[in-house]
């Protein structure tokens, strides 16, 4: 908290947003919350954040003021690990064994309707979803990630597109070979066009990767400072699969081919043991939870409690619409807190802050971007979100991490704002046509239907 | 479907209520989903649903039309089991060990703040909250049972208000010697007050009811006509105790004492084993299945796939706020698609439309209430939801089943109409005051938070 003076240079130029009268949970180190707090916005940045009676409020000039009466602000949600435009494929195909959703359904569908259009209008579709769900930076792994890119820039959702590489010839890029022409020319485009985007790699999997393609682009990766991703121990089968291949475990082959670092995010994780754990504590690595795709998909349940007693940062994914089937983080956190509850027979575990943390500044952190953004604090990038608490089923209110976990669900936030920009207030984006945009996906949708042969129900 | 022609009686009398253009989930056994449908309701039975093309719709007149176009109409989904006041506690107190959260906070508070003006309010709070996640019939166990019916008349909600018994003295009944009487009494109170309340009866357990208590206030309600709840088989301690002071394990015990029916529901049955699953199946025996509180309360996961293949009929429920910590069925769709499916490494158990039965007309077979609602057909009273399917997170759409089990929330039903009323429009609440609710059990939630010690974060 801050007492701003009437001299103060904050006071001489006029902000672009002022925020007054809500409840501010910055999710800082030392889990402030400020009640009846002023959070001041200009260029993009949080300029302060204060109680209403320690600001000289009649002094502070704004274009915008939003009331927050009633409300909670905090920081946006963080999604770590998602492939947007699979929102395309949302109920397509479900409750199905893993292997024949995949090689009979999804990948199918992939080789025959994932285009440029389609990448664009189901990313724009998936952002409406998330703004309008309190998620304001994504991590995405795609075909035709610069669309993806593109999409994030247009309607102004902070983002880091992941360039991605797999040893077989995709349509975005049917040479392997040129990977390393590829990756350079991903950062080449992507890493001034925006403040939004920060770009990224993710090699698929260490079973759809050789150990060279891992090698070759975390390289490329450090030179270049860039984060680096993959999909990691997801399945038992995946685990079989390399240690028959590479005679060790997923983690250990991938910390023996040196890729494991503190820009190394492993996704999933669901099956790995103590030692594993042990590495990722030690290299420093990242690791992106992704509980609703794991329970759908059958995968396991990820040992995240182990993770973060050892000292792993661990944020929070939706993975894909296609096994989640929503991009809602406020879902993921229920569920996140709930399962392992279960599983381990403790209700102590994964407590609702815990999972707060996770969902904000613990993802930033997994995304190297918690200089940026995470917390409301002064001099970070102002992406907040404000939630209307003025709800039955947030009413009476003890407890606010208690409730955002377990109560209150994405349509409980009224408005977002990222990189200082008002993308969505009062439940309307501002930044894009929705309608628009549903319109296109359905007409997507539509061939997608007409093409395919599955089971309905 | 059926078709209606010009001379039919039905046109003869003005319609209450006439929904069109909606596509109809009827959740009748051949899963009939009517495309362009209309529905006709009067008297709050429905009269009739049909394609419009095969209705005169020229020949309809209704005193109010809802124009269903782009939404999903369905049967409003049942809660088999809840606490409806226990909102008043919602957040005060989570992610504690099971015994330390029963005796250290709940049990207190419910000890020094629970009355009759609590009870009313509480339930109108939660009512609230399940009418805008479109629950349309609850089954609750509370102390003062007749202030939480009274709340649902005045509501106008569907409800199974249950009188409450065990072994020690409560306030609402200070001497358990009185049981018969409270039992009579109760049912004599409301059995034709209104054709909304449903009374019922709920023994707390088998390890704070008496054998005696158990099968005298079955006796009851197999005279009377009525169901019979009990929790079953929640924790493991439970099954400890009871095999302890028994010799036999819960659903045993139960079946040994002569209660297990078809007319008694068992809540929870987390532990149960593979013989007391064939005993409930033989016996009748229905099964309230309440995944978010075992999740939270780390109680267990229910076998409940092996109940569903041996046959039992089992519903859902929210349990009361203090355990889970909404009351919103959507969620508990999705958590109980879920859990199963990662508890059993298995993603092709409990799919979509299951879930959805379990929902809907598999709840209203658990309440002995399937005569009457559960599915959209004509003859059974009007209890209908309406969902906006034209959202971001819900497009494109090829399966309404998956849909509304893995992408909708309580928040996308936009009306509700229960026993021919509609009762919320376009997601206002029309029988009541909701801010006046809200303001109420804000009051009592300040009074429990001023006499609250317990860790706060």
């Amino acid at each position: 908290m801050q007492m701003i003076l009437k001299n103060d240079s904050i006071l001489k130029h006029k902000l672009d947003i002022l925020i007054t009268g809500g409840t501010v949970l910055t999710m800082t180190n030392g889990w402030e919350t400020i009640e009846h707090a002023a959070v001041g916005i200009k260029d993009g940045t949080i300029r302060f954040v204060a109680r209403t009676d320690e600001i000289p409020l009649h002094d502070v000039q704004a274009h915008d003021t939003i009331d927050a009466l009633g409300s909670l602000v905090m920081p946006g949600l963080i999604n770590t690990h998602t492939h947007l435009p699979m929102v395309c494929f949302r109920g397509l195909a479900d409750d199905l064994p893993l292997m024949d959703w995949l090689n009979n359904y999804i990948f199918p569908a992939e080789a025959r309707y994932v285009n440029r259009d389609m990448v664009y209008h189901g990313a724009m579709l998936a952002i409406a979803e998330m703004i309008l769900s309190g998620t304001t930076t994504f991590c995405d792994g795609y075909f035709y990630e610069s669309r993806v890119a593109r999409a994030a820039v247009d309607a102004g959702m902070r983002a880091l597109p992941c360039q991605g590489f797999i040893d077989f010839p995709t349509k975005d890029n049917p040479n392997p070979a040129d990977n390393i022409a590829i990756a350079e020319k991903f950062l080449d485009k992507w890493e001034s066009v925006s403040p939004l985007i920060t770009p990224a790699f993710f090699c698929h999997a260490p079973y759809t990767c050789s150990p060279e393609t891992l090698m070759t682009i975390k390289q490329i990766a450090r030179e270049r400072g860039v984060l680096y991703l993959t999909h990691l121990a997801e399945t038992r089968d995946e685990v079989h699969t390399i240690r028959e291949r590479y005679g060790r475990t997923p983690v250990r082959h991938l910390h023996d081919i040196g890729v494991l670092d503190e820009h190394t995010v492993a996704v999933h994780c669901t099956w790995v043991d103590d030692e594993e754990i042990a590495i990722m504590a030690e290299t420093g690595t990242r690791v992106s939870h992704n509980p609703e795709s794991n329970m759908k998909l059958a995968a396991g349940i990820a040992p995240v409690p182990k993770m973060i007693d050892a000292g792993i940062t661990v944020g929070l994914g939706t993975d894909g619409c296609a096994s989640n089937n929503d991009l809602d983080l406020f879902s993921e956190m229920d569920m996140a807190a709930k399962v392992h509850k279960v599983a381990l027979l403790d209700p102590t575990v994964m407590d609702a802050s815990t999972v707060l943390r996770m969902a904000t500044i613990d993802g930033a952190k997994v995304l190297g971007i918690d200089d940026m953004v995470g917390s409301v604090e002064t001099g970070k990038r102002a992406d907040l979100i404000i939630i209307d608490m003025n709800k039955p089923h947030l009413t009476p209110l003890y407890n606010n991490c208690s409730h955002l976990v377990y109560a209150a669900s994405g349509a409980d936030v009224m408005t977002s704002i990222i990189d200082g920009q008002v993308v969505m207030r009062d439940r309307r984006i501002l930044t894009f046509d929705v309608d628009d945009i549903m319109r296109e996906v359905r007409r997507i949708g539509a061939t997608i239907r007409n093409g395919y042969n599955g089971p309905s129900y």
